[in-house]
């Protein structure tokens, strides 16, 4: 049987586990990151070797090629796929594993066929866990190419933890549903936790109460599973500030629900939340607190107390 | 050692695995409920015997004992209260551990101490499943109490699945929060799989999504679990009407989040959609739709079409 090779571009927290698992896995990695240090560091790993540019990266690998691009989504990765389209020859597979938007994928795939390469669409699940447990992975694109692709996504994914879901598109639109439930589902917890927090008088220890629920109760989780461990070692949450950052898939999917006409609330609604923690509800919280002024008198808070973040600081009682 | 003897008061779907569970781990159970075919049934059961009514069950108990009501929250649960405590000596320990309002429970323990009686609330998680897999509980009370009824809580959890929370009310608090939660969860897979089914041109068998993402993604949970076996049995959905029943804890939740001041939007928004489902929303909907008609001119679809609840049927492309 010939020797599985892949090429492996982008080697962030996501592409460097990927290349390690594959490695791991049997698989030769022949991987590129644009930072010299990142991708020779890579390549004293067993069974994978640094390419110092896209074009060695090609020339190394034996055609018909797959090449795994794990870029930042947007600019980066279409910029790279612009570089490597040309050095690729009839029959080569490109596989975006990153949390590309769907319709950039579905373009992509288009503008691939026309050079006579196959596209793979792969929505990648797993995140700094996904080394050792695997990646749930979400596939998309013709069945020819994902034939193709199949050998090494068994060596990244879980044994049942991997579909070919549909045409192109179709793995990056199920791994922007999939983070879009993610946000919902963090949400809720958050909710839950803030609530128990926030009943002062029963002294509840929260980190005791996050690892009950994960034995025999309807909540248990995964995400359940990590905020036991993180009340383990931070219930305090010292050091944390009150900001959520966003990717864009809970975007995409909350624009996705306005386009279907399918109400998400919640999910739309967790996303606003993330926005509002960082700061972006504070124009309106400002506009709030001057309109009570002007037709009630209510006071106004001057922005020393609060800033545009942070949490408000209650008296002690 | 003395031989564990329980009561158990309320043999329906919860109360009845619960004794079972008990008594096949080697407890005595005295078993009561207000349907006499209910509690024969259950007594056919080893270790299991019924009792005609609350005197003969609490004649057969030997003090000091311990009671586990699973009754209806509110005014059966109350009822039935009022009935035993009479028959009750002082030391006896009184468990509810049905849904009440921690409110009710801090209220209800109050009044079990004036009588010489003591009082435990417990929040019970698990559903159908508790049986084979054992219950999350949730006990609030004073330790003493909690002491006397650990033994019978070791048989019903798993093996981490129990936990003293706080003082009386606080076992139903972290049980009312868990039940929202579990709200919000819910109605996050639900808007995401709503997203999938809606996304009809990519064709998605959301089984096999369902169950891929069982398998080292981030929304992994026990919830999956279920939806994923529910998508095997029936992915059409069919026989199921689009109608959500709440059970009153997530109101609770709702309402504690309004009192405390503390934001907890997922958790209420996903109580406002089972409202919604529940034909709560129709009249609103109603008024906008001759809104719409009365400024704009916009067609109103008749009740036929809709009726007050079901879904909307799509025409066929």
């Amino acid at each position: 049987m010939r020797t599985m090779q892949i090429g492996m571009i982008g080697l962030g927290r996501m592409g460097a586990n990927m290349a390690r698992r594959l490695a791991r896995g049997g698989a030769n990695v022949i991987a590129w990151d644009r930072t010299a240090a990142v991708r020779r560091a890579l390549a004293r790993e067993r069974r994978i070797a640094a390419a110092p540019d896209l074009a060695s990266l090609v020339q190394e690998l034996k055609a018909p090629r797959v090449l795994w691009l794990m870029l930042p989504a947007g600019k980066v990765t279409e910029g790279i796929l612009a570089q490597l389209q040309p050095l690729l020859a009839k029959g080569d597979v490109l596989v975006d594993g990153a949390n590309a938007n769907y319709k950039d994928s579905m373009r992509r795939a288009a503008e691939s066929a026309a050079r006579g390469l196959q596209y793979v669409d792969a929505g990648v699940s797993g995140g700094v866990w996904g080394l050792a447990n695997g990646y749930a992975i979400m596939l998309g694109g013709e069945a020819r190419a994902i034939r193709r692709v199949t050998p090494f996504v068994k060596l990244l994914a879980p044994p049942k933890g991997w579909l070919h879901c549909g045409p192109s598109g179709a793995g990056h639109y199920v791994k922007m549903i999939h983070n879009g439930i993610e946000y919902g589902l963090m949400q809720a917890y958050a909710e839950g936790f803030a609530l128990l927090a926030g009943k002062r008088e029963f002294g509840l220890n929260m980190a005791a109460v996050a690892e009950l629920w994960r034995h025999g109760s309807v909540v248990r989780s995964w995400l359940l599973d990590l905020m036991a461990d993180n009340f383990r070692r931070n219930a305090a949450l010292d050091d944390i500030a009150p900001v959520v950052a966003d990717s864009g898939e809970g975007r995409w999917a909350a624009i996705e629900a306005v386009e279907l006409g399918v109400p998400a609330p919640v999910l739309s609604l967790a996303l606003a939340m993330r926005f509002a923690s960082q700061g972006q509800g504070d124009y309106g919280a400002k506009q709030l607190a001057q309109l009570r002024n002007s037709f009630g008198g209510h006071a106004v808070e001057s922005a020393g107390v609060r800033g545009g973040r942070g949490v408000r600081k209650k008296k002690k009682s």
